[in-house]
């Protein structure tokens, strides 16, 4: 069976030495978020999720949820850890301190998200999209409903869920059918259809607090006429108790590739009372605060996969004795070497661990700009991180998912035939991994919300976020001795690429909108690719500084100097390759009539 | 339910326009293999593997097989549908007629096997296994031997099974265990454990044929001391009854992440009776016969899954309704747009089918070159012949099944949330595909021979059957003003870049075998890329043509040529990245020791 251990040397690596995250928790005043605050809830979070809920992954494949006459019950064992979870207080981490939460900064509950996923992802995902239930409720939910609701979900006594697919429209919400009728008493009922509603049904909270997208009848036609509701499973009364069932119920659970453990429901909702949160007709913009937090944590989900994946890879690796060194024995002592000798099983490992480390730095910047622009007292600040939040969430979202998809296959094409069965728990990491790719947004949805929503946005200007920094960045270091040649030359050729494709989607797409939709894809990817060759450059500058300081652990240093090289020369060339696809332009794409396809 | 259709206009156009295959038939003395015959085995054979094995498909991945007591059991429809492919003849398409074969081209039979495995690659492997076990014997049995089995393996009333793995060895066959004690009337007692043995028991067939390696006592240490048995299950009396079960028994069936269908078992051999295939210690020799033709077979199944996988997402893309065009309202009379309107699903359709059309004419290429290997009058062009099959074969093996798994992963995405679902099948083509990455030696492996083995071989001789056909060609067409700009300009610029890496590979690999291995699997992906670039300019070519000559399906013509500008816009530049990041040499993917992962 796979086992987890989480890399807490590397989040500190990031969060600490890269990132300088105790100089930001000063400055937006997280007071408890000292560095020994960070590394405890680190530490203790690991070691809860490596006993506590990587054990249940298995089983929870296995099982899977049981759906029977609208009741839905967990995988053994789901339940219990449950319990000690929201015991242990892991859901409360970020959560305001108000409604019983720990009050730490989103970065925190970023790596934490990652580490949970790791463990478990099916299991991980109730909290997690209770997280997301609560941060809109926060945001766009009225004091009465705040009071009433969030302290059970900050503590996960109840749990959240977010509603929107159809069986009719999934990205395209405004065919949305649901309906919400206006009653006397302030409250709406429901009814309609909702599916693919993960965590919509269980049996491991005594409450599920549904946030439902439905129309108002007589409102405007399509999008601008959905708006977002609070149904809760069962009726909360003013003293906090619970009331009578409300009239949402289960219908069915899918069968589906992967995260069996969590339960992917049917809701059926007839006449269920909900009540309107944020404006009437402004549910989008309510929606997309929960969307944008659970692009990230999915995006984040895409890593956790690769992660746990190539851990267990590289013990396959050291263990496995087969062949020889192409260069000469080299484990005389045992029938053959083990296979980490072979250069193609090393190209394999290093790729994963070259996307996971730069990826992991990627997310917690990503996670850092979030608080900030939360908490800044700088309103320009906040601004500016706002935009490059923005600006990366797609390519995060897809890159990350679509990228840890290809990682946990390749980690599974380690292990040769036993990879393909299911005893060894490595073809679980890649069924696991493949819905990040498809929910919150199809990837293709991404790449179509950074070209064409994101990067026109003021001209540039969350473009210019990112653009920015990198940008001086190369300036400052590319005459450096020590990181100048191998790590900034590359970075700087590859972002001189990002900076021809941007122009070329810019000004064909003005002229012709399915060029800068042909050349999304690509475009995301190109980013992607520069993004994380930005954070490669900055974790090698602060492993070069590490080394000259002397002291530390000289192995880590040197070997993220390695990755940073090999991410340099054997991942960042594909941006030559995305740069002349977008260049060749979008008509062979589109030329076909659908019928000649 | 995923439906299947064969693409026989496809077929048609690589063999009879592409290819000529009647022309190399007419040389080789298929006299039976005229264009009418081929046409009607390949309407008739995809019209039976339509309506009889593609209906089992999701029937075989939801019940799997069963071992109770070492009785294995096929899904429901398995052994019946099995009993009419046996009566149609499709199992001895191509065995010799002296066995009561059909005599026909090797070429056929692996369009046939494209489209079993499209259909149901489960049950194909069936006889697909029995087809390698028939080669192998063929090549190597004694005509003793020939006589007692072959007749019953070609037409399907016996099957065949390869056992080369072990617990303890896959790649490394050198450290097997199973023994082969020899006894005084020439036989063999075998005893020991295989792994993974697809097809190894089930209840299909009356008898099974198991080719084994075993090691004879006191023969040579390693690789060189293993030798080929023949294990029937039933021993087989000389009057071609059957007689005793023999002592080999199944000792558990795999759960596997997909191919359900077929069985994969641990065999345990205890005193079983075998006869020695070929010379005593060149068991490899032999098992290599069957490996190269089940390499080839396996490539195609890559192919074979990317197609039923893109004939679903493209009536899906028709069908799905969800969002407007980017450039204006396509269907207004619908409440949205067919989904195939979007720039980025047409970027996967597209992709998929440059894929699958290049990776056909590659394959069916490839089969006419084995042909020619096996029956050309002049024995200079059958070792040509062979030579290029021989340099060929990995590459169609990886880089088709690799490409062929990602391919059915995009159109997966192109069914939205859906996809993920059970129900809709597409997932099933993922995990099925899956298996062909591993099998037949793992990519890497075969990346390994490519570089390691293959490209050495005679100072280049077999690389120069690829690269001299190629040559000629650009030189012959560079200035052809019908597809000299569009077509092979593109081609060339790639095959510069290949002729670039096979220099870099070579020499460096000379002084340090670890650059070869390091660069193996970006120099078989662009060698792949080339390849298919040759054959969508020949393609290109041919469409012109017959543009040129009117009359036609003009609509089938111009998507060719489409398809073919695609690929060269829009996959073949992937090569500028593979030649980078071969250049940047392996010194970043070698140093860190395995502790430092």
């Amino acid at each position: 069976m796979p086992s987890y251990t989480a890399p807490i040397k590397d989040f500190q690596f990031v969060l600490h030495d890269v990132l300088q995250m105790e100089k930001m928790s000063n400055q937006l005043g997280f007071t408890d978020a000292s560095r020994d605050v960070v590394d405890a809830v680190l530490e203790e979070g690991g070691k809860f999720m490596s006993e506590v809920t990587a054990p249940l992954n298995r089983v929870g494949d296995l099982e899977g949820c049981k759906w029977e006459n609208g009741v839905v019950t967990t995988p053994t064992g789901f339940k219990e850890a449950y319990e000690k979870y929201c015991e242990a207080g892991w859901g409360a981490l970020t959560a305001e301190e108000k409604y019983g939460g720990q009050g730490l900064p989103h970065v925190l509950g970023i790596a934490m998200a990652e580490i949970q996923s790791s463990a478990n992802m099916a299991f991980a995902m109730y909290p997690g999209l209770t997280h997301g239930a609560y941060e809109a409720l926060l945001r766009h939910g009225s004091e009465e409903q705040k009071d009433k609701y969030l302290p059970n979900m900050a503590s996960g006594k109840w749990t959240g869920t977010m509603n929107l697919t159809e069986p009719h429209c999934g990205t395209d919400l405004g065919l949305m059918r649901t309906k919400a009728e206006p009653q006397a008493d302030g409250s709406y009922l429901i009814t309609g259809t909702k599916i693919f509603i993960s965590a919509g049904e269980h049996d491991m909270a005594e409450n599920i607090i549904h946030l439902v997208l439905a129309k108002i009848p007589g409102g405007p036609e399509g999008i601008k006429g959905v708006s977002l509701f609070l149904v809760p499973k069962f009726m909360v009364n003013d003293d906090g108790s619970l009331g009578a069932r409300n009239g949402v119920s289960c219908g069915s659970i899918e069968h589906k590739m992967g995260i069996h453990g969590n339960s992917t429901c049917v809701l059926n909702y007839d006449n269920a009372k909900g009540w309107l949160v944020g404006q009437m007709h402004k549910g989008m913009q309510a929606m997309f605060v929960m969307m944008n937090a659970a692009r990230l944590g999915v995006g984040v989900q895409g890593l956790s996969q690769a992660e746990v994946a190539y851990q267990n890879a590289l013990t396959y690796a050291n263990d496995r004795l087969q062949g020889r060194s192409i260069t000469g024995t080299k484990a005389p002592e045992k029938p053959a070497d083990p296979i980490i000798v072979h250069p193609d099983i090393r190209r394999m490992l290093m790729t994963i661990k070259a996307f996971t480390e730069g990826s992991r730095a990627l997310a917690l910047w990503t996670g850092i700009e979030l608080d900030i622009a939360a908490k800044h007292p700088d309103e320009q600040r906040r601004q500016e991180a706002d935009d490059l939040v923005a600006f990366l969430t797609p390519m995060v979202k897809a890159y990350m998912t679509d990228y840890g998809y290809q990682c946990a296959t390749m980690a599974q094409q380690v292990y040769g035939g036993h990879g393909y069965i299911a005893e060894w728990g490595m073809e679980q990491f890649v069924r696991d991994a493949r819905i990040a790719m498809i929910y919150e947004g199809a990837n293709g949805i991404q790449a179509l919300d950074l070209v064409g929503r994101k990067l026109p946005t003021g001209i540039g200007r969350l473009a210019r976020r990112f653009f920015h920094p990198v940008s001086a960045f190369i300036e400052d270091k590319m005459m450096d001795p020590g990181i100048g040649k191998d790590y900034v030359m590359p970075l700087a050729k590859a972002f001189a690429r990002l900076q021809t494709a941007t122009a070329v989607v810019s000004e064909r797409g003005m002229k012709n909108p399915d060029e800068a939709g042909a050349a999304s894809w690509d475009y995301l990817n190109l980013f992607a690719l520069v993004a994380l060759g930005f954070m490669w450059a900055r974790m090698a500058e602060v492993a070069k500084q590490k080394l000259a300081e002397g002291g530390g652990d000289k192995d880590f240093y040197e070997t993220k100097l390695v990755t940073a090289r090999f991410f340099m020369d054997r991942m960042l060339p594909d941006t030559a390759a995305q740069l002349a696809k977008i260049q060749a332009g979008a008509e062979s794409t589109m030329m076909l009539k659908a019928a000649n396809f």
